[in-house]
């Protein structure tokens, strides 16, 4: 198929930086106003983004999309309304895709969301989610799994449109991307139309990347990847140019906000953590370097990344999803010898000292898909060390990664279950417990039950609170809820998580059912008594 | 470590036949008494078998030392008692392991089991078990996480015994197993005392198996399969001779049962997936030839094969854990073109046929070890089409495949997330009821929620029971719980189900809280009413 160009008549005018950064000249007759391109997109249209937390995403199509809705008014009629179908790696910057929210023009997100947009709509029912396997997600967009009752287009491409950031567009016509991989290279593989927002504001990051072929079963072959720094790709992502529609020049910078702030629990946290690394390498269990790292968002990653750039740990390695901030600072303790991610999601002013010492760090660093980066293959074979957060755990190590009380969408389940499912040591942190409107401990972290499983009790090594660190490897169900409750709870929930556990054995035991004790009755009644009470903290187990 | 050979002046006499299959004289040498090597055992013990699925086990040594214990009545005695800890890639014969059970032998039991004795005591408390994905429970043997808190030998080998079964030892001393590989490379690289029990009575099966060399992480390598067929390894295990405590000779066959029968619900579920497979080869998301098949053990599993048998499909390719009498039959229809896995479960007439007619499948068969037939990565990579049966499955396609009501252990999770997480079609399939005591249909299979979970809501493609099928590939969980309902549900549940989903739906969107709605209080309310009444017929939802 051969994509006519769009609105050649009326082209803007090419600017330097713009004619540096595309080296196909062919495709610099393609390029268009984002408000000429708007109206092109149609009702129930199914739409790839690039982008990945909230970084490398395409700032200027879908803000002009979200303009014509809005200034001609087209929600307000069932006849004009348009709903789109979304695709993204991960997230992207809440200015676009929870304005497109709050102007209820999604009518499927997935696999992954952040904003308070999006998830209201999800939770109100006006948004479908599915959250999936992060690895996965590339795979069954290729596999056709998503287009299933897709009504128009070609079933052999199950996106109308790609729409995705680049910092530059080689002879060949490859796209480099920007500060993220992501889905990126499956999207544009699935897409009938691809536009391109080349952004002149960011440096071009060519060299970054590691883009590999993806193949589909049964031609696929063994990712030939035994270090972080094993490269088995190009730099850049082939496309088919004739599906191009569009090339727009972009100058927004991505929307990163701060990184969250380290406090007393995280680096609680993260001291414990860092503390059973050491063991675990005196023990010869890992090596002094540890083995790669995975580790996820938030001030406890942050704590424990700071924590290893001041730690005992030399020539460590990083294998991860997402990179914050606080890499830098590993990266300049000289302990990080080299880190590779689907994103860097740093904060603006990290951006900034990254972007300008790009020299000092482009050689410790590569970004790959989201298919390879979160891959059970490479995760398995290298043994990483995988650290992740989740909204509560049970006694028995069932975590809940994803869903409030059972019901409310977060985020989703990103790659928390990519990594923690095979990696060497699976580790969770949390706080043991947190602050409800009337109660500043009026949530345990640690439940009976898990009001929703993520992860289960099979794939977790270790979970540790500001409280303490429980390692349950090769442990029963019977001696995990104990040792969970003793070493990870709140003090306001020991006694009555012991209360639970004791008697759901004894009831359990006396009818010959007592591998993983439960009192079925009360499993959720912490969970609902928060819903009547606003806190966990229940009067009893009768 | 040099193992002094036990026993050597009372050795037995060698008989013709285990002096051909012994091609290492000086193993020969170390020939003994079961009986005697029985009193060596001591209490608190870290013993490995070999055996998969009731196949290839040891028979003698075990047999011995239950003998010993029991005619010496130690268990009587706290003093005297002997408990060990029991380290299995998956279960072995009922009459050696329930009787262990049943003598209280049996202190710990990983990670797999079936036997009605040992679920009794893993369920009154008197045997520990923990269940793991059969791909990892190796990797975490060696890695040493089941001898983190042992007291005694040499903390470099977490076993004291390997005890396992051979059908010949090589010149090099390599160890060629019987008709399962499981654990067994493993389970001998960890262990300090090797006991072999060279099995005359089956045939040498010398060709076919696949033994690669396991590394720890920094070192893996890829597993380098792009087919079913590939072989990357030995035709047997390399040992360290030196290890070898003693050699039986065995004359004891596996004592597998028959096959689960095929009944009418059975062949329903395969007849819908195989109108399933056949659609989606018209929609060419597979080949003409399938992908290779996962199936698990059972009557479904029977059908499903035996329907394979007679089907539509040809070069069909099988990758998968274990291989039941059907397999024969597909074999013998010409339409099975290859078959790997980690053991062979025939019953007893299956293997006479197997082994009488042996030239005739030998170059269509080969097994590995359970850490490499359950790989996620050649599970992903190969784009398996995965079918296991549950206990339960809920509303969002959560399922329990260990748990009866969330708390007595049946037999473990076994390699069914290895492959649903993992799969290009993860399928689920079950009766959509089950009898209780006083209700022929006091069991519903599709429950709210399930009482434990296994496998999550991001694993699961395909539910189905003898109702139907639901394809649930690219549904939000709104999508998924009324077509899981319509589709699989018994229709004595249908109407209870869709009220439980409608309420729990009015409920959790007044409150802004609707990705995955549910009552938490009335979530387990199917299984609390089974558990007072026999039935889950509950009376409302009130």
């Amino acid at each position: 198929m051969r994509v006519t160009p769009l609105l050649r008549q009326n082209s803007p005018s090419i600017s330097a930086a713009l004619r540096e950064r595309v080296r196909r000249p062919a495709l610099l007759r393609k390029i268009a106003h984002p408000s000429d391109l708007a109206p092109l997109f149609k009702n129930d249209d199914y739409i790839g983004w690039s982008g990945f937390t909230g970084v490398g995403y395409p700032k200027n199509v879908p803000t002009a999309i979200a303009d014509h809705v809005e200034s001609n008014n087209l929600q307000a009629d069932p006849v004009t309304k348009k709903k789109f179908n979304l695709f993204v790696g991960a997230s992207v910057g809440p200015e676009i895709e929870d304005r497109w929210a709050r102007l209820d023009m999604i009518a499927r997100r997935y696999p992954h969301q952040v904003g308070k947009e999006v998830s209201k709509g999800i939770n109100a029912g006006r948004i479908e989610f599915a959250d999936k396997h992060l690895s996965m997600f590339p795979q069954d967009l290729t596999y056709g799994y998503y287009n299933l009752r897709k009504k128009h287009g070609d079933p052999k491409k199950p996106l109308d449109w790609a729409i995705v950031e680049a910092t530059a567009i080689t002879e060949e016509g490859h796209i480099v991307p920007g500060a993220s991989v992501g889905a990126t290279p499956e999207i544009l593989q699935s897409a009938e139309k691809i536009i391109i927002e080349v952004n002149t504001l960011i440096p071009n990051l060519e060299g970054l990347h590691d883009i590999n072929q993806s193949f589909l079963p049964p031609h696929r072959l063994p990712y030939f990847i035994r270090h972080p720094q094993d490269r088995i790709g190009q730099t850049a992502i082939p496309i088919d140019t004739d599906r191009v529609a569009a090339i727009i020049e972009s100058r927004k910078p991505d929307n990163t906000g701060s990184n969250a702030p380290e406090n007393d629990e995280s680096r609680a946290i993260a001291s414990h953590l860092i503390e059973f690394l050491s063991e675990e390498v005196t023990a010869g269990r890992i090596p002094k370097s540890l083995l790669p790292l995975q580790s996820g968002i938030g001030n406890v990653a942050n704590s424990i990344i700071g924590g290893l750039a001041d730690g005992p740990f030399e020539q460590v390695q990083v294998w991860t999803e997402v990179l914050q901030d606080t890499f830098i600072r590993f990266f300049d303790s000289g302990k990080l010898s080299f880190a590779t991610a689907t994103s860097v999601k740093f904060s603006p002013e990290g951006f900034v000292k990254f972007y300008s010492d790009w020299a000092n760090y482009k050689d410790r660093l590569m970004l790959r898909s989201q298919q390879v980066a979160n891959s059970p293959e490479i995760i398995r074979r290298l043994g990483i060390i995988a650290m992740n957060t989740p909204l509560e755990v049970d006694i028995y190590a069932h975590a809940n990664s994803t869903n409030a009380l059972g019901s409310r969408m977060l985020n989703g389940i990103g790659g928390s279950a990519d990594f923690l499912r095979n990696a060497k040591l699976s580790i969770m942190h949390t706080p043991s417990s947190r602050p409800s409107k009337t109660d500043p401990t009026g949530i345990s972290c640690i439940v009976p039950f898990a009001s929703h499983i993520d992860q289960t009790e099979h794939d977790l090594d270790i979970i540790v609170t500001e409280q303490g660190l429980a390692d349950l490897r090769g442990l029963s169900p019977r001696e995990r809820a104990p040792l969970i409750i003793e070493k990870c709870a709140h003090p306001d929930y020991k006694d009555l998580l012991r209360e639970y556990y004791d008697r759901a054995l004894h009831e359990c035991l006396a009818r010959g059912a007592g591998h993983e004790p439960h009192m079925l009755k009360n499993a959720f009644k912490f969970h609902t008594n928060f819903q009547e009470h606003g806190t966990m903290k229940i009067k009893g187990w009768d």
